[in-house]
């Protein structure tokens, strides 16, 4: 660690090029996203994920487990360059960064590309945005054994996977659970085209949600928490329901209603 | 509203022990909390906040909602004052104040005065610290009826609920279910003395969370998504008990661990 790292000049166009990719658009076109952090590469290691490039900066990253993360990235086919200090100031999009940051495939799919299972599992999150709710909603699904997580937004696509944010908030499981997005009537005509059906959560739900019948093939959808889902979705759903509240506040974060809602699916496929 | 403010220096006295209430400290030795922002305030009221002092600035307040805000608050009997912008920006603790700020008193009671039925539901929640996590757990908590939400910490007492930040992520939900702190040994011989059954979840408990009977007077405990329960619970634990993980990853956020666990208490109680 001694020799000059590879790449010093903040003038240099891949250095460019890397700051551009902090934009979705940018994202989209290259078809990448980026993890950084060592805890975060190391989790979507994990995962399975196939960084292509990997950029670290010797002067930042402390020594614990520097030479294991490097082995790690480069067993992948990764390749590796070394950056000055200055370098990853510019390129980190974090405040305090660590010294690591890796350019990956997105982990994005488009909706035809995902298959299910017979009996699949499947969580829509409609207007969903902030990454941390975004985040616990992929871990979750993926404790689940779900078989995709999609996004959706009334007019656009929904939140993006490859937002950097969201890869962090999802401790490496947006690669472990294939992911899509689309308009919700995009989703909405997938899930019928394929058979699935929709079981919607409201507070308005006609049934309560132990009582609902999620053994077959299911998606289950959740709104925001102000609006609740897009009539859309309440006109289309095969069944609504309704998670059984008994204070006085009626109030559950988004990703824990889909967390509750999840585990009831999976309680019923175990047979428990 | 024309009228000039009740406040205008930020020398006032006043001012000086609001800016100190930021203190936990300051509070304890108070007994208050501090309620800041229009749609908090109206959430802790709906959950039965009395609030001894509202302060409020007319410069920053919108149109909107402000008469009635402001009866709501004045019907509970609290003393309302008016400040100009400086005040409210020296005693406001948002980076973007909206102009409310109420002392109400402090949500957090004694262990001992927590009443519990007879099959009570108490959610035990150690070491865990973000507000964002409390808060959730809290709301689910609330949602679920429980009996009291408790922190707990290994040397010292648990979150502060009156912390500004952990009413705020609340959602007013604070001031809805009982809430108390201690030190883990505190609240692990309370337990005890109340006849309630212990139930640590933990990635190595000896039974599935579906098998475990949750239906007496149970305290279901939480430990940190990082290291877990600290061993005064294991070695306490009348039960421990697993939540199903199907995927590879194997990471919940701790508020939806909590919230999985307490649903599956809810469940088994209605007899669903």
């Amino acid at each position: 660690m001694t020799a000059a790292p590879d790449l010093t000049s903040t003038a240099n166009p891949r250095v460019k090029s890397l700051v551009r990719l902090r934009n979705r658009r940018a994202r989209d076109a290259a078809g990448v996203t980026l993890v950084e952090g060592h805890d975060e590469l190391s989790l979507a290691l994990d995962a399975g994920v196939r960084p292509t490039e990997l950029y670290w900066a010797p002067d930042l990253v402390s020594g614990d487990g520097t030479d294991a993360l490097l082995d790690r990235v480069r067993d992948t086919g990764a390749r590796t360059i070394s950056v000055s200090r200055e370098v990853f100031a510019r390129i980190a999009y974090r405040e305090s960064p660590d010294g690591w940051l890796a350019v990956a495939p997105s982990p994005v799919r488009s909706l035809d590309d995902l298959e299910l299972r017979p009996d699949a599992l499947v969580l829509v999150a409609e207007g969903v945005e902030k990454p941390g709710n975004v985040g616990a909603m992929l871990r979750t699904a993926e404790a689940c054994g779900a078989d995709a997580v999609v996004t959706a937004s009334a007019e656009r696509a929904g939140t993006d996977f490859a937002n950097p944010n969201v890869v962090r908030a999802s401790k490496g499981t947006v690669f472990a659970v294939p992911v899509a997005t689309g308009t919700s009537e995009q989703v909405l005509d997938w899930l019928r085209r394929r058979g699935v059906r929709v079981v919607v959560t409201t507070p308005a739900g006609r049934t309560e949600l132990g009582r609902a019948d999620l053994t077959g093939p299911t998606a289950l959808v959740i709104g925001t928490e102000a609006t609740g889902v897009t009539g859309l979705w309440l006109d289309g759903a095969d069944d609504t329901v309704v998670i059984p509240m008994r204070g006085t506040v009626n109030s559950l974060n988004a990703s824990i209603a889909a967390a509750v809602a999840l585990y009831e699916a999976t309680r019923q496929r175990d047979g428990g």
